[in-house]
């Protein structure tokens, strides 16, 4: 008999990895079905950090609906973990159940929890491995970059008309992206928020379009759902009393990161003295802030797992060059503005080849409002780079 | 009981009607369905001019699997014809079968063919219009501008960057889309040669890049695949002699749209005695060609159904503002040049608010060897208008 595909399971263990979205933090999403005679007969998947694991979630639910889960396959998008955590090791509950099968799709890339699958086949398991694996590596890409990387997971959020321009000659923006597009970016600012992450603009678009950077309630079971934090890149920090709504209403909730100087300075003070918070950058390379270490802040000194970068096209260009974007969500709007002069979505570079140019791999693409939305991602690399 | 939805079944008419893309001129692609019981028993589709209407194969399909049509709901994309054509008209056979109750996606816009449904629901039986009316228009927006326009149908296919760039600042755009891209460029050809079109490229573009506008040969099946025919906007003729690809492999293929005064002038008579057709276009408007005249000129002398516009720029903006873009494919790469010098896909207007934003339609997205394609249509007008 050929080997059954398991890739259909592994897309459905996939999709319910993704409901504990925001939820998971510091841990990876991570789905499971149980599948028999061709068919999935229980699902699981990690809800939220401190609650089951996935494979332990999708044993329970076989054990509430009476299923013999020593006749399924396990099929799983990371290898179980071996080791004691918040919970038990989740291969002592696969061998409990009596499973003698197993389809992973990530081996676990945490050196701490490696040896699951190791485990599982000295212990007589028929383990299979790389199953989706590039689908299951991009689910947690987020804790792939908490672990390896130790700063913030990057998301890149832009809109721009079909010729990628973020705004007219005349700087008019407002509003180039469809309502649905502009809730979707609130959905993820909420997500953000959820777990004390951060959205961050530019100096420019701070003093241009003076932004709340707030999530309006969204549904009426959560009116007070957490803020993200408001982070501005610049180092021409603003007077205390100066008319901006992050000073004027969420001054304990807004962050500058700024020069050695600029953080040092009195009006640096000023601003500490009304909550505001002022964090120092590394010298600046290359005429430009370090944007590596600014991660490296975020993570250690408010350990900010996901930091959203809303623009503008100079900081966000900035971002992409240092390789430090780990998923670009553009909105593309269908509408073309054939003007040279309005704003692009990026600038400053000038490449000569197209050799030269930044390239990203695409994730997936959908419709939503008439807008066209884009995900990418970084070039994957080889396996085991 | 409530109204079973129609939809599914619509949307596999669809399907099936898109099997005779580049056949069927200058009839509309159709699709049909015969449902029972909510299962899809029988299909047929217009194969080509001159063989059986949808409504006729599908029933054809029904007769041969010794299914009785009259137990069955014919759902078509098209409302049937009730003229005498190359075919007898449908609504004999419809009736001819049996059938009680009929399904139709778009109320035929021709004037000739109007009045199957009225002569069908006269006759007894049960019709319902409008399902997928939308993506039935859609489905023969081809069939729409012929009739209603008596031109081209006009297809405007770019490759950009995902920041809008067509080529680096010094004009490198080999290559932007992947090969995948490229191969549905050539496919894409081999339609519009079949049926007697045409691709259309700029002065600029045939000067740059000397252009030859061919297909190659796609499958071992047809090595002799027909060639659409190649069209030149340009006043600035070639001297007969000139080292261009068009000129000296395919002068019988190849077409000058130019003004009234070079169509007049002794290189259009050389380039006539070599086989070269050189066409006069009305006197220019507001400093450019008159492209609705162009159009007619292609319908009328060279009785062109499809026009393939491949840039450059300039040409495919003023196609866009002229409003005779009937299909825009944008092709994206996923990868930033971020240079405002860069070439891009558009310039020559400067729109100061969003208002003024030339706005389409996104029928729908799909990723290519990588790129994103984006397929758009004009704003869809009001029902009735």
């Amino acid at each position: 008999m050929s080997e059954l595909d398991y890739s259909p399971f592994m897309r459905e263990a996939i999709a319910l990895a993704r409901k504990g979205r925001w939820k998971t933090w510091p841990n990876p999403m991570v789905g499971a079905v149980l599948v028999r005679d061709g068919q999935v007969v229980a699902r699981g998947w990690h809800r939220a950090a401190g609650q089951d694991h996935a494979e332990v979630a999708c044993l329970k639910d076989a054990a509430a609906k009476g299923i013999d889960a020593s006749q399924c396959t396990l099929v799983v998008t990371l290898e179980p973990c071996c080791h004691q955590g918040k919970t038990p090791p989740c291969t002592n509950a696969v061998r409990q159940a009596g499973i003698k099968k197993i389809v992973v799709g990530l081996s676990d890339p945490n050196p701490e929890a490696c040896g699951g699958a190791c485990q599982l086949r000295e212990a007589g398991l028929e383990v299979i491995e790389g199953v989706c694996a590039e689908a299951c590596r991009d689910l947690v890409a987020d804790f792939l970059v908490w672990q390896q990387k130790q700063r913030p997971y990057v998301i890149l959020k832009m809109a721009a008309t079909l010729d990628g321009r973020i705004a007219t000659r005349r700087g008019e923006s407002q509003w180039i992206s469809s309502e649905e597009s502009r809730q979707e970016v609130q959905q993820l600012r909420a997500g953000i928020g959820r777990c004390g992450g951060a959205v961050l603009v530019g100096g420019g678009t701070f003093r241009a379009d003076n932004p709340r950077l707030t999530v309006r309630p969204i549904s009426e079971d959560e009116p007070d759902c957490p803020q993200p934090l408001a982070c501005v890149l610049t180092s021409r920090l603003p007077q205390p009393d100066a008319d901006f709504y992050l000073l004027k209403e969420r001054p304990a909730q807004t962050i500058f990161l700024a020069s050695p100087a600029a953080a040092a300075s009195t009006t640096a003070k000023a601003l500490r003295d009304m909550g505001v918070r002022v964090l120092s950058l590394g010298p600046a390379l290359r005429g430009g802030p370090d944007l590596t270490h600014m991660l490296h802040t975020l993570w250690e000194e408010l350990h900010c797992p996901y930091l959203l970068c809303e623009g503008g096209g100079h900081l966000a260009l900035s971002l992409l060059e240092s390789g430090v974007v780990d998923e670009f969500r553009l909105h593309m709007a269908p509408m073309i503005l054939g003007d040279e002069d309005a704003h692009p979505l990026f600038s400053g570079r000038a490449p000569l080849s197209l050799d030269e140019a930044l390239r990203m791999r695409v994730i997936g693409t959908h419709i939503s409002g008439g807008d066209i939305h884009i995900e990418l991602r970084p070039l994957q690399l080889a396996e085991g780079k």
